[in-house]
């Protein structure tokens, strides 16, 4: 049997290339990247990471490095479900949920990272290998971009290939949001897929009126339009409005998800494997969801995502998104041109390899 | 307008008497507590803190350093409601609920110190000012307590002047969690209130089970049968066998507590500052339980709850914990003796004021 030897948490700090905002969070100006090594005794290492939007990273790692740690050092890394449950227990009083979930996501990756190189297999074949390409959309953080620059933005999606893009809603007015909202459909003609994303940032009864005229230019989803913890209002507004429901990103445990899914029915379940609990995390909320015939979409991460959506069966959409973690690996997002696709990777292991050398002007104590 | 100068956050990590034990946490060596102060540019200062079973504190003074700092320096600190809506937005991608709740709690339990300190006012009159004195019980953490200890345990807190406690179940058979709890019904009386605690121990089942037997010995309510983020199980157990179901410190929103006091139809809600959002947000779980004729009830830190039970009209029971804070306070816990209630402290402001001297040793780098 092999033992965990040490848990090591990096941490990074990465300015984006512009100022983005959205309706909740406003202006993010960095973006955070814990990155764990899992070194076994017999000389083996395994690599995670999450990310924050430019908040919490330094918490985030020093509950690897100090509490999870502790839970780790001697354990058998194999059992990767057993150890996600420990960590849980571990630190549960102050760590259901929450902030938690990313220290224990990063963690759980690393493990799969050690399971997938022990397997010799890529991760989207040993999770399931049901189809390695993936439909992809451009999820842009783009609230506060004039409406060139916002046609000139998604242009770009298109031109890498993508076939879907996403907006973000929240204008002072509807009638600016809907402005936007049909431009960006003339531009793209009709075949495009479009989502928009509120990022909570309205009432039950605003959703309601949004979502109705939104109809009007084929959306395929409408994300976040008020807290995903009310699970129910989801609802409220899907069966007022006739409109599809995505949400996750802002959910933290599978039970969450559970909820949401099962008394909110929404459409679009949207977990993401670096708040969620990681792989492990991920894996049971796309189980659920299969139970309720629904498919799964991503938040964020797309470099790893790619490889759990091409594992399953019921894969929704992945969002590419304007966090550009998959510059800093060795392998950026891969787009099948003539399919319009992600293409998941067949390297060993998570297949999100990073690139050291150009992470390390980011390098930051915690 | 006076302003935040400063946010400067203490680190203690403070062995426990003697090792206890409960179903979920195992075994606590220490608590942690994270003290904040919030110093205002016209010299004033508000103290703050939350606790922990052991776990986690470090990321939470972290968190609070780093990130509420940010949030709070140059702002006016008497609109305390709305910084605690900037600081659940300002870190709320990372931080809505789970351990940001302990960072914020101990923010804005300083900034209420300000606020009662400015006012002129003890915390339990600032607040309401319904009753100085509530009802307490004894909350022992003795699952591993052999009978003759749990006895003398439980005698300890009659000899206080206490005429309430509460025990830990989940033996490994239900027949031994009985006849601990007849023997200790034996010795107390029939008059003496007795709550059980199952810590998270059992399934639906296993509680109902439970329930039924426990009922023959008059206990006043069986707290935390199930994992509380599964809501309607409350219900269930509940429905199934008469027993009143107490739950809360697991929660970590308020929206949480919403949640299970609707769907739950939980008897006794228990919220504790120090994890639900401060006095803020203890607050807001009080005013939603008026509304559903419940009396809230509370866990841990009795020195700061004991003035926001006697604030309120429909305060339940103050919990005894056995994390003894109090004892690193200026005034432990009083008992008046006649009336066998816990009496709210006079001072003005919060009315825990630390023993630095006494704390020294035991503060730790983070
Ligand atoms: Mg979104
Ligand atoms: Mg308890």
């Amino acid at each position: 049997m092999s033992k965990i030897k040490d848990v090591i948490v990096e941490y990074y700090r990465i300015p984006l290339p512009e100022l983005v905002s959205d309706a909740k969070h406003g202006v993010h100006t960095h973006f955070e990247v814990p990155i764990v090594r899992v070194l076994t005794d017999d000389g083996r290492e395994g690599v995670g990471y999450t990310y924050t939007g430019g908040f919490g990273g330094r918490s985030i790692s020093k509950l690897i490095q100090v509490e999870l740690r502790n839970v780790l050092l001697g354990k058998d890394p194999s059992c990767v479900e057993d150890l996600w449950e420990q960590m849980q227990t571990g630190i549960h009083y102050v760590g259901h949920g929450g902030l938690a979930s990313f220290a224990i996501s990063a963690v759980d990756i690393a493990l799969w990272d050690l399971r997938a190189k022990k397997a010799q297999e890529p991760l989207w074949k040993l999770l399931g290998g049901h189809n390695k390409e993936v439909k992809a959309y451009g999820g842009a953080i783009d609230l506060a971009f004039p409406l060139e620059k916002l046609l000139k933005h998604h242009q770009n999606y298109l031109d890498m290939g993508l076939t879907a893009i996403k907006i973000k809603l929240g204008q002072p007015k509807l009638s600016e949001d809907i402005k936007r909202v049909k431009a960006l459909r003339e531009m793209i003609g009709p075949d495009v897929e479009f989502m928009v994303d509120a990022n909570m940032g309205w009432t039950i009864e605003q959703s309601v009126r949004a979502a109705r005229e939104l109809l009007k230019y084929n959306i395929i989803f409408l994300e976040e339009p008020i807290d995903p913890n009310n699970y129910e209002g989801h609802k409220i507004i899907a069966e007022r409005s006739g409109m599809a429901i995505a949400a996750g990103e802002n959910l933290r445990t599978p039970k969450e998800f559970f909820q949401m899914m099962t008394q909110g029915k929404i459409d679009f379940p949207q977990p993401d494997a670096s708040n969620i609990g990681g792989i492990t995390g991920f894996m049971k909320v796309a189980h659920v969801a299969q139970m309720l015939d629904l498919k799964v979409s991503t938040h964020g991460m797309q470099e790893l995502h790619v490889s759990l959506l091409a594992a399953l069966p019921n894969a929704g959409y992945l969002e590419v998104h304007s966090f550009p973690i998959d510059q800093y690996t060795k392998r950026p997002l891969v787009i099948n041109k003539e399919t319009h696709r992600a293409v998941a990777p067949d390297t060993i292991g998570t297949g999100v390899e990073f690139d050291f050398a150009k992470l390390a002007p980011y390098k930051t104590d915690f």
